[in-house]
């Protein structure tokens, strides 16, 4: 196991178990992970309590759906000896940081969110309290590991804002001068918006995505029978790229001088949209096969997986109780 | 120690740490309390957390707060055998609760609150999200231990009633029709709200208590300066009872011939204030004697009331881990 030293800064992320994930996942979020766990200490984690306070619904799969992201986490390249892989609903740490925050959190900073605005406006469903206490429960799964950094999308910088207004008045009330729990700073990081099969942004709920574990014949499948530009209707027809929702993926995918070729082709009817679509297949399974290749061999020893998230859950309890004692005590209930 | 059967119904009940208790405790729930403890199982603890939620700038006293009171607890006949004494603070297991019960309740039942309310509408201070949760966490206290019984005040009627929703809903959404969190009722109990030394509401911030453990001297003095009916100048003046803080106390403390011989005496001049004011004296003094004797006791063995309160805390944890057990399982989080 690496030891990362004290200097090594901190880094928290966690996301959403919903189960088998896509490219999007890969390109949005977990490539960058990759990269950092290498220069950072990484503590990755499956935020199932998060989950929750959306959508009470699907608890059946949940399990299949922690234990399926940890696979693809693992496919993708997370290394179990370089970062820490755990699940928040093993931590009741967090939960007791998150009560405790909640005596100094004035109410009206999380009604302000802009999730729960929208949310409480366009939802029939009653918002419930632990919606609005997401961004406290973010707050207190960061700050109880005193991560440094916290790899953001553009939807979630309010909350890393909320988590350092957070700290600071506890650490005013509570930390006499002493910065307790210090306030992270948001990692902005280059990762790629990677549109679905339709068009749209690919997620899961749309149904248009390509699962990171996908066969090589269900991801040629799949491409085959994406729409192309819809002014191209026979092979004879000359296209536009701009038009056409394949072409999002050859910018992700295909290299400069391969695309250049393709846009000619496309634009003089020189080629076939299926031609087209070959070097995109070809790019993806590429990048799917070591993924595929990995999960199966966690696949079928499911023991290391549940082990190597022992293990991570059992590393970042230790960080966790050791914050908690210093805030217990903060507050005066070192008793 | 005495097993309790499973047929005896449990009873939860918390106080919040305010330090030395005083009679007006002991009137309006302590006694009630002792006389609980024989015929149920009596869980009794300290709300430490929820004493954060309002005031969390009292922080440097919260540890002697937390231990006089339970030593007020034993003085006034609590027996450790009997019922099981433990401090929130020390059970991360009611924040585990807390938050996920939160991904079910809706915010609004929270806000509908008369204490939130009240506050909201009168005070300056922001107010917080943990005084927002506060029912909310109370519902946890309670239905972590799977109460049949609640003892209630006037005021805490809402509380229990959330409780009872909350409940209600975690059962609906996750149990299958199984009922995992059952539905606690009200014990409604005769208690005897004691007025102050002033005639309002006995309370340590009106400064107007008489403290269980207060000396005979002290208490002597304390009701030698009472203020009596303000128109009973001189000792020649008549005086009537009616028109006395001191009466009220009568009413607690002393049998009702006494009483009609002080009225009497009152309403004639035929006697002196403080001739009145002596068999009250008495009557207090003999309900504290045997209370600071066993104060004592524990206040020159600190160590033991530590260990009642860690039996205890261990005896509650058992119980609060099985519910969460459950909890977890039906919540689809066992794993
Ligand atoms: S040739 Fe390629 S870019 Fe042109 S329409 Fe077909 S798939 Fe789209
Ligand atoms: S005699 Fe007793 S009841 Fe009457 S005014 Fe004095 S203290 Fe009060």
């Amino acid at each position: 196991m690496k030891i990362q030293s004290r200097a090594t800064p901190r880094v928290l992320s966690g996301m959403r178990p919903t189960g088998a994930l896509h490219l999007g996942h890969y390109h949005g979020a977990l490539k960058n992970w990759v990269r950092l766990q290498s220069t950072h200490d990484c503590f990755f984690f499956v935020a199932d309590w998060h989950a929750l306070s959306t959508q009470h619904e699907r608890r059946d799969d949940l399990e299949k759906n922690v234990y399926d992201m940890v696979v693809d986490w693992l496919a993708a390249g997370i290394d179990p000896e370089q970062a820490t892989l755990f699940i928040q609903s093993r931590m009741p740490e967090h939960a007791e940081l998150f009560t405790l925050l909640a005596m100094s959190t004035p109410t009206a900073w999380l009604e302000r969110t802009p999730s729960y605005k929208a949310q409480t406006e366009a939802d029939r469903e009653p918002a419930t309290f632990g919606f609005l206490g997401y961004p406290l429960l973010q707050a207190a799964d960061i700050l109880i590991y005193k991560a440094g950094f916290v790899p953001v999308g553009e939807d979630q910088a309010a909350h890393v804002e909320v988590t350092r207004e957070v700290a600071r008045r506890f650490n005013r009330i509570y930390g006499a001068g002493q910065p307790i729990l210090p306030e992270p700073q948001e990692l902005l990081t280059e990762t790629s918006r990677l549109p679905g099969l339709d068009g749209r942004k690919m997620s899961k709920s749309y149904g248009n995505g390509i699962a990171m574990r996908d066969t090589p014949e269900a991801t040629a499948e799949k491409i085959r029978t994406m729409p192309t530009d819809p002014q191209r209707v026979r092979r004879s027809d000359a296209g536009d790229p701009a038009r056409c929702p394949v072409w999002p993926l050859h910018q992700l995918y295909t290299d400069e001088a391969t695309r250049l070729q393709l846009d000619e082709g496309c634009r003089t009817a020189g080629i076939g949209c299926l031609d087209c679509k070959q070097p995109l297949i070809e790019a993806i399974q590429r990048e799917q096969a070591p993924w595929r290749e990995r999960a199966d061999e966690y696949l079928n020893n499911p023991k290391q997986v549940h082990w190597i998230v022992e293990v991570g859950t059992e590393r970042a309890r230790a960080v966790a109780r050791k914050t908690l004692r210093e805030v217990r005590s903060a507050m005066g209930l070192n008793y």
